[in-house]
């Protein structure tokens, strides 16, 4: 027997709450479906919360943190040591998605998932280390499958925790495009060139090492794609396990989850693959100027809601994104009636 | 000599506030160029403000309402009345764009640029009236030269009484959508058909009698596309001509400018027609799904920040796109830099 997460039960989407809410929306003071996604986003909020009238008054990012044994193939613009530097960044708050949190009213919870070195317990930290660091994949496994499925159980502990209406599911980790290119070009049955794109910024001669090594460890560990456990253990990573397993315990929960970007994305495939019902409860933050993440998108069905050339992660684009989702619940929420405002609807000339 | 109104002079961005904006967004903690457009937002709102940091905190959005004499022809699916009593509805506080300004912290002053019913002077409403709406343009010209002039007169004026660092340009006016084609076929030359959508959702009947409109109207009225004036006098609309005198006046205080879907990008067709220099303090703010919009679009340059699919009009989209606006003026001005937050930069191996 192998081991495998324990994964809680996902239910549908509430029908009746999204036709309820699609009905009020085409009563508000507006043409029909004229408010385009945001209409589309109150329907699927309604659908997940299970209401009407959805809110996403409470607020939180998730960004997970490990290092990467691949990052010593030199595959990117910066050094592993970063991870634990941009760690202590996001707690001292001078961080991009420090900044972009508090404009959209949201908490920043950093989880050290495996950082190279232990930061201990801090404020605003969730130690919950699966190891310092995975393997170079290139080599051999980047974790065990043990160490996979602890990733899951991390994440879904997470999400049992939260009390948050919506969720962005952000990251950092030195080498971290690699592994979520490997994931993607394993689970999506792509060549990794058609999936890796320059990361943080990497020169040629780096991007060509990094294409070398994802190459390398797809050949030398074989994942299988029809088992998204595998991939994450051979060539994922501790905070792409950790988001994976946030997102299938945020669907059983009913809570909106946010996909940020690339790395983002590769968790969710892993998500979905371990719980397709979870699909129904993501929503794309935004679409990533790194190749594999419109490829990722494409196979969950999932259109990004920006499209603001954005490729840092920490859950940026998240953040960014719940102003739609708070826009889209206002309209919902607080528009007149076209009876309250007394408006006239279309003449009957045109019907 | 023909009227022509009074411009005040635009200066050119202010490019040392706009290199020393991304000399500081080089050196935040983040690849350089990751936050994308968040990034381009920032230096262009630096080169508008001239600072290095700019702001948007005081926020206002103007909705200027008009009727159209052309709404008699059956081109829109709502009657001419719906423009009165939505401007009663924004006074109450009931419509989209009040919500969605709630949202955005953006104070909301409507303008009665000529509806046909005078709505008289109330808290929230400028009275600028240049008539009981326009004449039937598919007839004869929509207005007079020296109405025109005065419509940009008005604009000129709201600009210099704002003291809001960002506006954003919306309108309200049913049959509006034929008005914005017609200007649009002017302006940049082209077929009635290609630059016109069923607006606020006319059946197909009422397009085909929407387009034969504007056939009819540049037939008739053979406006001049060299003179901005004379296409918004034979074919405009008063609310299409206050917006275009509003975004000449905001570039002429170094305000910046948020054109909102198609109608008011009309009006900034115009705005750049009679002063081209204003198009450097115009931002898009999304792209709207009335075909003509992505035209006006690329004539001017103006990548949009949003594509949600919307077509209400309003401002809706220009108070939506006010989040991204704050959000570049955070991360420039409230991120860590690699120095402040000892980071590592990229490695010398890869440089």
């Amino acid at each position: 027997m192998t081991t495998q997460p324990k994964l809680p039960p996902i239910g549908p989407l509430d029908e009746a709450a999204m036709a309820a809410a699609r009905r009020r929306l085409d009563n508000l003071t507006k043409p029909q479906g004229s408010l385009g996604r945001l209409e589309d986003v109150a329907a699927w909020l309604a659908g997940v919360q299970g209401k009407e009238l959805p809110s996403v008054k409470l607020r939180t990012i998730f960004v997970a943190a490990a290092d990467h044994g691949v990052a010593a193939r030199e595959v990117s613009a910066y050094p592993s040591e970063v991870t634990a530097q941009m760690v202590e960044n996001f707690l001292a708050g001078g961080a991009a998605i420090n900044v972009l949190a508090r404009q959209a009213n949201a908490e920043v919870i950093v989880i050290d998932a495996g950082v190279r070195v232990d930061l201990g317990q801090r404020p605003g930290l969730a130690s919950e280390r699966i190891g310092p660091g995975t393997q170079d994949f290139s080599a051999g496994p980047a974790m065990s499958r043990e160490q996979a499925s602890r990733c899951i159980e991390v994440g879904l502990r997470l999400a049992e925790g939260t009390r948050a209406d919506v969720v962005g599911c952000g990251e950092m980790g030195i080498g971290n495009t690699t592994a979520a290119s490997a994931v993607t070009a394993a689970l999506l049955g792509l060549a990794p060139r058609q999936v890796t794109g320059r990361g943080t910024g990497v020169d040629p001669a780096g991007y060509e090492r990094k294409v070398a090594a994802i190459e390398r460890a797809l050949a030398t560990n074989a994942p299988d794609r029809n088992d998204a456990l595998d991939v994450l253990a051979k060539v994922g990573g501790f905070e792409i396990g950790v988001l994976a397993g946030l997102m299938v315990g945020l669907a059983a929960r009913r809570r909106a989850a946010l996909v940020d970007g690339f790395i983002s994305g590769a968790a969710a495939l892993i998500a979905v693959g371990l719980a397709p019902a979870a699909r129904d409860y993501l929503a794309a933050s935004h679409l990533s100027t790194e190749p594999g993440h419109a490829l990722i998108l494409r196979e969950l069905g999932l259109e990004p809601l920006l499209d603001l050339r954005l490729r840092l992660g920490e859950g940026t684009g998240a953040a960014l994104a719940m102003h739609v989702l708070e826009g889209a619940c206002r309209v919902i929420g607080e528009m007149s009636t076209f009876e309250d405002a007394g408006v006239s609807r279309k003449t009957e000339l045109d019907e």
